[in-house]
């Protein structure tokens, strides 16, 4: 089985084929921006996906929930601006109304419609634009960069990818699009992220198989530690390239598995690259860890610290930030069998500092990537995590309520 | 029983009869710097300790422990500028050393003495410079000031407190010092406190009051979600008033504990005030939780939340970024019964936004001092915590490697 996969130019969730995507301003909170979007397969799509694991979850997230568990779905629509979340009896209201707008909009079942809303907790949607809005967004196979334009809130780009594979000797595409920036934490990140594939995949595996990529990806993506009401990640696989259904437990299923997770591992680091105030993508590796529990716990942990995070902002090799990071995450540790390594420079051996050159590490350290790895040599696990560097502009972006 | 308590003007650690402090230079990291400190009372103490739970922890607190393992002591040595952390069995050896001497300057056992240690993670404490500082500190019963400047480090001012109380008939003193500013949070706060009273009390009656007035005070600290390798809270109580001694679960106890904890809040308050690059003291309270652990568990969360701490430091009542904190904080709640309150002015009921005069909560949110209030009506437990806003300068401040 040919297992190479391809990154296609420009690719966006409308690259797979059969879906259509539009957007519009509305305008729900900026003029002149666009706010509002629907993705649309004609044929009806295995449909799976991930939510925010906090307790106060908007309307878009449970009614998302209720209808995914058929397996099925035809459409997503979604706004940027507003999460109408915390609305009370108003929020679901309008929810429900935006499905049903939405579904007789594309002459299908209400239930086959997904819901995402992304912005401001707290207040109302501008119901009136977005009834005018729905009515006025235009779909097209080659809307999906529209669609990525409407989701993003403080990004300062859009988060964009497709990848082709060969499946049993078909063609497939997957395709995504994302949104995040602040409040992105463990357990999903303030995000919203859609995945559309024209493989035919039965939804329980589709659902295994996101979840599986899920922990490894958006869950190991830790931008400030605060998790959001809306975090949303739905894939839709609409078997329009035709082939042969994919089905748990078969190489085609850990193929599709292997080439959705290089397009959400893309999607991850661009999250965290864009994240509000970003200036420096921070890849946390915990090695030989007696658990992957265990390692992903130590991996979040330090790509979380708020120390470890200011300390690479000023290129500074502050490797006892990282160490006493690791020493809180809660997991058991030897401390003298740790090894830490930053932008792979040996710094603690056995516990104990190393001579690095200063000058060398600092350089390195001044790059747009800043690799830390910590080795516990007392297991065999192995997990990466993904956060940025805290800067005053993350400071000054979420003191001001803009987002 | 007369339970006024009644602060001690300019009183410190040497406010209580028979404590003797003093301080030097050294030097250790910065020139002209109090850096070295000694703590002594003639008379042994009862001696109670809570210290980090991070799994790496600096010999100091290795130490500290194992001589506090019989429940006495006599002195305290300290030092800032250098944690003596991660250094293998060098930092040991260093630690011992700095016992040792103490114990001959004072004609004490070494098993008497105490340690803490704050500064720099991963660099050898200047051993030379440190033999001839024990030798040359002088301590007196005025020198408690003194040893509050050495153990600073990013801090902006000494915290220094004593209160007096009636104990059965003899007027008793307890004072502290401490010193915090970074890497304070849950389990106790990178921070060390030196406790000292002219009371008598078992030690074990000691340590049980201890860890309760730390668990509601010192553990409810959150200045950036990071736990230091060092952090160190010590009692020391040397009977010098010449009351009757004070035993577990009688009035006495009681009264000695509501002492010591104005004590504790306030330094914890001080603490708070004073960490690094904040301009606000953020009080958390969560109320009618179902149980202590919730309410605490939610009470840190919310002020430990980068958003939360932002918008204060901006004077916006984004209350989402309160209710979001509350959502991940990992207790059970009923998202429609939440009440929240911003500088006391309702803004949540129900779980639903309630109108308010934005000008009028801008105003008090520009207050040096901010309130959160969270009823969840779903029980009767509370909990407060304590934290700052999250401001451009912490990062100026913790991108460059100062502390």
């Amino acid at each position: 089985m040919n297992t190479q996969i391809i990154h296609v130019p420009e690719g966006t969730i409308t690259s797979p084929a059969g879906f259509q995507a539009g957007a519009i301003c509305a305008p729900i909170k900026a003029k002149n921006r666009l706010g509002l979007a629907i993705l649309y397969s004609e044929n009806r799509c295995s449909a799976a996906g991930v939510f925010t694991t906090n307790t106060v979850k908007a309307p878009s997230v449970l009614l998302s929930q209720k209808h995914l568990s058929n397996g099925n779905a035809c459409a997503i629509v979604a706004n940027s601006g507003c999460a109408n979340a915390c609305m009370g009896e108003q929020g679901i209201n309008d929810a429900k109304e935006i499905i049903n707008l939405t579904a007789e909009k594309l002459n299908i079942s209400p239930e086959d419609v997904l819901i995402a809303s992304t912005g401001v907790i707290g207040m109302p949607l501008p119901m009136n634009n977005i009834r005018r809005g729905i009515k006025s967004i235009k779909i097209s196979p080659h809307g999906g960069h529209e669609m990525a334009q409407a989701i993003i809130t403080t990004d300062t780009r859009t988060k964009e990818i497709a990848v082709n594979c060969e499946i049993a000797q078909r063609k497939i595409t997957i395709g995504g699009i994302a949104k995040g920036a602040g409040m992105l934490c463990p357990d999903m990140a303030t995000m919203l992220c859609f995945l559309t594939t024209d493989a035919a995949i039965e939804s329980s595996c589709l659902q295994s198989i996101l979840k599986n990529v899920a922990d490894d990806t958006y869950n190991m993506l830790n931008i400030d530690g605060d998790t959001s009401t809306n975090d949303t990640v739905i894939c839709l696989a609409n078997g329009a390239c035709g082939n042969k259904i994919i089905r748990d437990n078969t190489p085609e299923a850990a193929l599709f598995q292997l080439a959705l997770s290089e397009v959400c591992h893309f999607l991850t680091k661009e999250l965290a690259r864009d994240a509000e105030g970003a200036t420096k993508l921070i890849e946390v590796t915990v090695e030989s860890a007696q658990s992957i529990t265990d390692a992903r716990q130590a991996a979040h942990t330090i790509v979380g610290s708020s120390l470890v995070k200011a300390a690479i902002y000023g290129s500074e090799a502050n490797w006892g930030r990282v160490f006493a990071a690791l020493g809180r995450s809660k997991i058991k540790i030897e401390p003298t069998k740790v090894d830490i390594f930053m932008a792979d420079i040996c710094v603690v051996k056995n516990g104990c500092p190393v001579r690095f050159d200063q000058k060398d590490i600092v350089a390195k350290l001044h790059n747009k990537e800043v690799n830390i790895k910590v080795c516990l040599n007392d297991g065999h696990y192995k997990a990466t995590a993904w956060g940025c560097d805290l800067t005053q502009e993350y400071v000054i972006i979420n003191s001001s309520m803009i987002t």
